[in-house]
């Protein structure tokens, strides 16, 4: 069995004209299910609505949202929905990213002609981060000026292939939501978040968390063929991150791991892994006013495995 | 602009009942046709005809062919062409690859549905060698038991994003077929061929090249996106196969390189090449007898790069 782990994401900015977070939960529920997901629980601060979804999350802030989609979802339907209500006249920011997938060929669309099907409605730059026929992430950026606040920062950390005993925990039958909370011990790297959780059957793991406005979520898709956990936060964890990675890295052991940096600072720290090779860096400012980083980074092969006898997904 | 150099391949023995070089050229022609490709020129020797293609090449030899097809050609059709004349039944061994392409979005078809499309006529097992969101090689082999003879040994080198006076020279407008021969210099590591090469417009270069029953064949896609290289020979060049390697690598300076081996002796070289780090290994033995390893060479990424802006290509 495999499920598509690797994401689409859309951060939309409508500016303080408008409070997204006044909005009803119905409309969300449809905004959703145009990408072909649910929600399927909330929690709130007062700065934040951080939705789970059935493939990932969505968090509304009063003046911008992130939605994040695994799976096969069509991310780009939300977003025209979206704009049925907030003209993308009306828009200050809008920056839509969709990283490589491990089998491409069983998605309905791709990254170009989502592109294609916003283009009526906005006309922007597409970046390729990285090598097309590698880990790469494709990042399209609305034509218009845009002024980050300071501490709008994003991380990303993208991890390919687990191995040792959080892939064997996360594959057992009927391991439970206590078991992974306690693979994970998020808890102890950022302390006084409201955590939201939810255990997916027969195998997967979401989580949003809330901090006044700070989050940070963790989608895990343990199967066998194409196993992948996506960490984000908000957080400035510049000074700290190299804990964080190595917390999340020690209990995972992907064999690849990929690192997003949003920096309007654009001081993005220089991330060096003991036992992973850095493949590609990449660094880009964009016209949003964000300095966008990407790097891959992989262990080195040192014995000679057999190849996969491929079952099924033709 | 942007061509596909990643190969299909297929390997076909029809055994020593049938003898393939007595089959007309109008037979070629009309199979090359059905993979979307056409027959440019040939060279002979009494062991083996070369084909040079407007994409890639065709080997055929008494009792058994190569056909290497590139860009957006469909090589199953091709063969599904040869079943005409050759019933399954009657083949002793069929051997199909498929690299991982640079935007496997504009193929036509997958590697799934190549195989799909052969299965009403073929029945056999696939195998991938690397992870799928990574340089990988997609094999597929007839279930049949095969008998390989000792010297029939496959060595396979493909080279990813080229850097260099190579790519400039390639890239240069005018260049001319007498500069590539200079910038090779192939013959001074495989003396003796007799060789037969052309100069595509505005870019691109193909080479066969054939002793007896030896062939050498490379395929130059320099292009500014995509660009790529395709080195194959049936040379048993294991123990001068580091000496080969590096005249080549020096040429094209690639950002990383896959190397794959058939052998029926399951005596695989171990390649290490300074300036590039080994992300994967892996080897099998195939029901048809050969060993086959496949392993990636990435070279490790030092400085940040700028993000390629995408035009086109949507």
């Amino acid at each position: 069995m495999f499920f598509e782990g690797s994401e689409k994401k859309v951060e939309i900015v409508v500016g303080s004209q408008f409070n997204l977070m006044e909005i009803s939960k119905d409309f969300w529920d449809q905004m959703v299910a145009y990408a072909g997901a649910k929600i399927i629980s909330e929690i709130s601060t007062e700065d934040c609505t951080a939705y789970l979804l059935s493939e990932s999350s969505l968090f509304v802030w009063k003046d911008h949202l992130t939605m994040i989609t695994c799976g096969t979802t069509t991310l780009v339907k939300a977003v025209k929905f979206f704009f049925n209500r907030f003209s993308p006249e009306s828009i200050e920011s809008l920056i839509y990213e969709r990283k490589n997938e491990y089998f491409p060929h069983l998605q309905s669309t791709n990254y170009f002609s989502d592109v294609k099907f916003l283009s009526p409605s906005v006309k922007g730059t597409s970046y390729r981060f990285g090598m097309p026929d590698e880990h790469h992430l494709m990042l399209f950026e609305m034509d218009r000026s845009y002024q980050p606040a300071p501490s709008d920062v994003t991380f990303e950390l993208l991890m390919y292939n687990l191995q040792g005993d959080a892939k064997e925990i996360l594959n057992s039958p009927g391991h439970t939501i206590e078991q992974v909370r306690d693979l994970l011990k998020l808890e102890t790297i950022f302390p006084g978040f409201k955590v939201d959780d939810y255990l997916f059957q027969p195998r997967g793991y979401s989580l949003n968390a809330l901090s006044g406005s700070n989050y940070y979520t963790v989608h895990v898709t343990p199967e066998e063929i194409g196993s992948y956990v996506s960490f984000e936060t908000n957080l400035d964890i510049n000074e700290t991150v190299k804990h964080q990675l190595s917390h999340i890295l020690e209990i995972f052991q992907p064999e690849s791991f990929d690192v997003i940096w949003f920096r309007p600072d654009h001081q993005v720290p220089d991330l060096s892994v003991p036992q992973y090779v850095a493949r590609n860096r990449y660094q880009q400012t964009l016209k949003s006013g964000y300095t966008v980083s990407y790097s891959s980074h992989f262990m080195e092969a040192n014995d000679y495995l057999p190849a996969t006898k491929m079952e099924g997904l033709q």
